[in-house]
């Protein structure tokens, strides 16, 4: 029986971080994955479709680049070579992390993993002893009882991935990101697309200024909002619409995007406190187990790969190290459809709620060079800075446009250091770039210097 | 005779921010303008640079698309469309500025300016007074006294920018930012491009490996460096290696891309201090005349549009705020070429030479998730952190790879609010994204938590 200090069981972007920091501090490690180095994360989620919505965009600028000057007339898009470049990329990701553990000397067994109590787990007919036990396993994207929702042309974000070829047209069902995602995927290589969601708009995480404009810059797809799916059938989605009316809509393929749910089996012997089906977790991501700890999806807080990465942080600084807390305030997300939207901090909604008084400032985004020299006058762009009216401190950032997913971690660092509005006017934005929006919008907030 | 609070010369990226903020803080203000709204950045130098690349880019990526799956065979590089598009920008961008200065109560003469005395500036006949005056003159791009320079075919950046057809080769002399992005625009449209350079490597603000690394990724264009042009002829360019070998080289266009020199004509009578060219100023901007300031490219200090800007932050806070003083450390720099480049703060060297003891780490590329799915396995990138080891404070952060120009900004945040490698640790970047690689590269300088 082999003794560890850290047992880690899932090697996604919560599970693989946490092993590799404690076998960077030079702790014993053994790392639990039951497929592939990486998680859904790496295999199954972001990954893979930032790898196709890359795809899909160079191949929508380049089809849509005649007013700047691209004529692409013969243009096509190859699915099969757009996967085989995403299989290449979650390959050499795969090898990236295990080249990461090895370095770390972080041993890795592959398996299903049992939990037996706090110290003992085990996987392939081996049991294995720890100190510390950090579960990071993950969840499942979650299929509704919904009539019909078995048939073999529903499919899940993981299947979705692998079809051989494009629909004639598709049905999302949930427009969260993951459906908002494949949507934009879908819709720019030339699938009729339509998103049923239940909620009166898309992308709950964001400013519903934001879930709008993504509507209204996603042209090609149709939004069916306030929209309760009641069955499928082999052809179809029949759906009541928030006037009540039944509908029926023509689906050659339907993705089931209505949110993820925990992976807790494998867990029972321990005993967890669990709610609403995610394993319940403290500010360190301590569960009700001295000993046991769970980041990323399980714990169902934030059900982002980078959250995850920053709970193994907490997580292994908690067992051994100094100590941190986990902060939620200062995450940003990103929808990586066309055009990006992202978003870190509170919305002005959000900080309302919680008793702030506000300053608020939209811009457009044509007011930044950059953003009109590579997109056009009628592209829609916007940015939305929340300050706490007393203070000055900046306390949430809301983008739309190209380069979002890049340009937020800023805002993290802005929320992480408690920037104030003056602080942020002294930073030097580059010239020409859409992040100068973020100056803009504050000097508009306040024109004081 | 008007009388104003301020007069500004130039509306450049300086001189309209200037003119915008003094007059939202409800000053009497005049700005002067000898040709259009926006100075060279706008109507000849950053946006329409930028306009073209974005085109050539979209053309680029899609043509070398076929790996991610976008097969373009028949594409074809408009550049009537390309200009058209680029001028629009500009035309647009101008009348955002116009629209800019009228909600800020601005008044605007279009004329040459021709200050008579501190307090006094001329333009078209008519004497306008003021009780402050910014210089925001900008510069102009410098052609040297080389045999041939006076050649119809050698081309300041200006005046390429308005070429009516592609040359089938094009020799661009000095490997600065401007000849690098000139070179990555022609190269990546089909044109043959050498780039010309007398130092020993291209971007000499950048780490010497950037340069290098940038020299490696633009694979089309051809750089011969530590070469002396020593004359142009209607065909071609004679110049001198390094290793003192006189060689020719055929070129249908040449840039000259050498250097830029101050505006300082109609000032004369001022008797300002001038110093190589330029305008001396203090850290507020200041002149050897107390009310007179001097911003942008004209002081020679940061020839870039956005320290331009900030400069009018400055010197507006100066003369009717709470005042400001420049800091040159956190100003960052962007080669919008393709592969893009971008730095903040000190380079290794710098550092060192200040006195600091650094921490260093390089990370490549290819480790961040998002670069590989987009780039592929071959592309190349790199970040590059310097630390203070005694305080962990971030001195500088260098970037090859795309978005660089947008994910720069958070750097100058950072440096701004210097944090330590431990705060870094502390932000959480999005998954996956490109920016992700500095918290790689600050957790390999420190994997301590």
């Amino acid at each position: 029986m082999a003794q560890y200090d850290l047992i880690v069981i899932g090697s996604g972007p919560g599970g693989y971080i946490a092993a590799q920091r404690a076998g960077t501090l030079g702790k014993k490690v053994l790392l639990i994955e039951k497929e592939h180095y990486g998680g859904v994360c790496t295999n199954k989620g972001c990954i893979p479709t930032k790898s196709l919505l890359n795809s899909a965009k160079t191949y929508d600028h380049a089809k849509n680049g005649s007013f700047i000057g691209v004529e692409a007339k013969g243009i096509a898009f190859n699915l099969k070579s757009a996967k085989a470049h995403k299989q290449d990329t979650v390959e050499t990701l795969r090898g990236g992390i295990e080249f990461l553990m090895k370095n770390a000397n972080v041993e890795t067994v592959f398996g299903e993993a049992k939990a037996l109590d706090a110290h003992r787990v085990e996987v392939n007919g081996t049991v294995y002893e720890c100190s510390y036990l950090i579960i990071a396993t993950g969840s499942s994207a979650f299929v509704p009882p919904i009539p019909g929702s078995d048939l073999p042309h529903v499919l899940t974000s993981d299947e979705i991935l692998e079809i051989e070829s494009l629909p004639s047209e598709l049905v999302v069902i949930g427009g969260g990101v993951i459906g908002v995602e494949f949507a934009s995927f879908f819709s720019m290589v030339g699938v009729k697309v339509t998103v049923i969601e239940m909620l009166d708009e898309i992308l709950p995480m964001a400013d519903a200024e934001f879930g709008k404009l993504a509507r209204r810059a996603m042209k090609d797809v149709t939004f069916n909002l306030g929209c309760k799916v009641e069955k499928i059938t082999e052809k179809s989605v029949i759906y009541t619409t928030a006037k009540g009316e039944q509908k029926e809509l023509a689906a050659e393929k339907i993705l089931m995007s209505v949110g993820r749910r925990p992976n807790v089996s494998g867990l029972e012997a321990l005993g967890l406190k669990i709610e609403k089906g995610a394993v319940i977790v403290d500010e360190q991501m301590r569960t009700s187990l001295p000993t046991v700890y769970a980041i990323g999806d399980v714990n169902g807080k934030s059900l982002l790969a980078h959250s995850a990465s920053r709970m193994a942080d907490v997580a292994v600084s908690t067992i051994f190290g100094k100590g941190m807390k986990m902060r939620y305030d200062a995450i940003p997300w990103v929808v990586y459809s066309d055009p990006e939207i992202a978003g870190c901090g509170l919305t002005e909604a959000q900080a309302k709620e919680r008793g702030y008084e506000v300053l608020v400032h939209t811009a457009q985004a044509r007011q930044s060079g950059r953003f009109l020299a590579e997109q056009g006058k009628r592209a829609p762009g916007m940015i939305k800075v929340v300050a706490d009216k007393e203070s000055g401190v900046i306390l949430g950032v809301h983008l739309l446009g190209p380069y979002s997913s890049e340009i937020i971690w800023g805002v993290a660092a802005i929320l992480e250091a408690e920037l104030r509005i003056q602080d942020v006017k002294e930073i030097v934005f580059p010239h020409p770039s859409v992040g100068e929006l973020l100056k803009d919008a504050v000097f508009a907030l306040d024109s004081s210097l």
